[in-house]
């Protein structure tokens, strides 16, 4: 058995040779059904572009960054994940820095621009510093609080999550609601979505202390605070599921039932909201399929493409799980 | 004010210029008395090294590729943050690439050796073809299935570990006790240990399926499987938190009362351990202390060293939390 070529993909795929180059360039000419039909004989048969990249190298590195501000937050995970699938079969590699974990002596900003990558997947607020004839193009992944001149962006709607996350608690009859915000651009637009609608529904919701970087102990002590200042809370909603995984820990703490005294509904459906203890409600922020449009962006930015920049935005869906159910108040 | 050089780092440490070089550079001559005293200097100071680094470049790219098998298992982030807190002074940026997230078409190794770093971190166990002439320095950070012929490693002492994990469940009264094992060469010592003190301890432990990846589902499955088939088990050592997280799971499921019915313990004090929810004892496997040893080796390798391959093994720590007890038996 040889190792199989492009064009056993294009036969396995039922295509010419040339539809299956588009694929594996991410052109957006291609219709999804034939990049299913491709990407499923490139599965099928194993194939590896990589010789082929390699003898395209010249300056290229055929590697691209992605730029997280917190592993702990898995919310990354899909998103790396449609980011491959979309890269890998075009011979691209990812390789992920995190701002959290760097050291003092480290500027991210600088070890990105310093690195050899053909391109750069920006899922946090967009560094100063990060935009200039000498940075290699890229895509902003995620609703973020600046924008970013000239570049694509793939995002998640998360006003309409938001609405959907707070209409949710509505629906079962909760009045009483609070919101745990976060920082950068996603908390902003999730909050003020989220007042803003229950706001019209006639409620009063309680707004707590921002948690900067979202994380589950900024989530606990926030949600610590607010429930015990606001002891008639019957629901919270919290800006990202880390931070709803530190809002279980205080209402734990507390002695309250998740969902018989409490609701929780959080934001981003994380493998950790998916695990059987956590079993978060929450709303699929379609990280997986932000990836992969982002990943199909730069590609043709990596190949030259000087179209308009464009703007995506994806649906999000909530996904009822164990830590809703109708107001007891 | 001008940017901080590298002799106000030594003159702010109290240490001469080229003793603030050789910590740059990661030499393990240096006391750890005086590696604190410029790490602190060169934070006060905000000292980045990057221009020097640059000046010194030529054929290097001061990158150095992370090899991980789940970013879904966050032992790997204080790992990185260890890593990071070496490489970081010394000019080296991490990027991190996960086995799990890759897509069918991508070959993680090919990555690695395609890719241009000077060196390269291996956190699972070490795929084929990772070594030859062609290949940068390595280091293995863990315990792995296969040795690897003249490389450089540094793991916490597994064995050592699950002895003090199922030493505490012994030591809390508990006879019926079972293990959840992970593939793998950390998974594998891990569970050998257990069951030979176990054993020697008089005990007939019960060893469930094995979990190849790992992975949070993998090990809810196992233990629903184990105590439906061993009502009579009182405590259960799963070999990471991730499993652990899903044995927690599956206890809820089945109604028992955590720790008071059943007492679950893990393996690695991931971020996921503290977090309130869960709440888990475990066992500290020292990540962050794995990462600096390896990130020195490391750059001791990638500065030329010829020193016969070093093979570290730090000690382990019981962390006591909310998931253990005594048995109720």
């Amino acid at each position: 058995m040889s190792r199989p070529t492009i064009y056993d993909v294009a036969v396995a795929a039922g295509v010419s040779k040339s539809l299956v180059s588009l694929v594996l360039r991410g052109s957006p000419r291609v219709s999804a059904a034939s990049r299913q039909a491709v990407e499923a004989a490139i599965r099928e048969l194993g194939y590896r572009p990589n010789r082929a990249a390699s003898a395209l190298a010249s300056d290229c590195t055929h590697a691209v960054g992605l730029l997280i501000d917190d592993y702990a937050n898995p919310w990354f995970i899909d998103l790396a994940r449609g980011l491959h699938e979309a890269l890998g079969p075009a011979g691209y590699r990812l390789s992920v820095a995190d701002v959290a974990t760097a050291s003092p002596a480290e500027d991210p900003v600088d070890g990105l621009l310093s690195s050899r990558v053909d391109g750069i997947v920006v899922a946090m607020d967009v560094p100063a510093g990060l935009f200039g004839p000498a940075v290699p193009p890229l895509v902003i992944a995620g609703t973020r609080a600046q924008g970013a001149p000239g570049a694509d962006s793939v995002a998640n709607d998360d006003r309409l999550g938001a609405r959907l996350a707070v209409e949710h608690l509505l629906d079962l009859g909760h009045r009483s609601i609070g919101h745990l915000p976060a920082g950068g651009g996603a908390g902003s637009a999730r909050a003020d979505s989220a007042l803003a609608v229950l706001a019209a529904a006639g409620t009063s919701p309680v707004l707590g202390p921002i948690s900067p970087a979202g994380a589950e102990a900024e989530g606990y002590r926030a949600a610590l605070v607010m429930l015990q200042q606001h002891p008639d809370l019957t629901a919270v909603f919290a800006a990202n599921d880390t931070m709803a995984l530190g809002a279980l820990g205080a209402a734990r703490e507390l002695g309250y039932d998740v969902p018989g005294r409490l609701s929780i509904i959080g934001y981003d459906n994380s493998a950790l909201a998916g695990s059987r203890l956590v079993d978060l409600t929450t709303i699929d922020d379609m990280s997986a399929d932000v990836g992969r449009e982002a990943g199909r962006l730069l590609i043709s930015r990596m190949a030259g493409s000087v179209a308009a920049p464009s703007h995506s935005t994806l649906t999000p869906a909530l996904v009822v799980r164990g830590t809703t159910a109708p107001s007891a108040a």
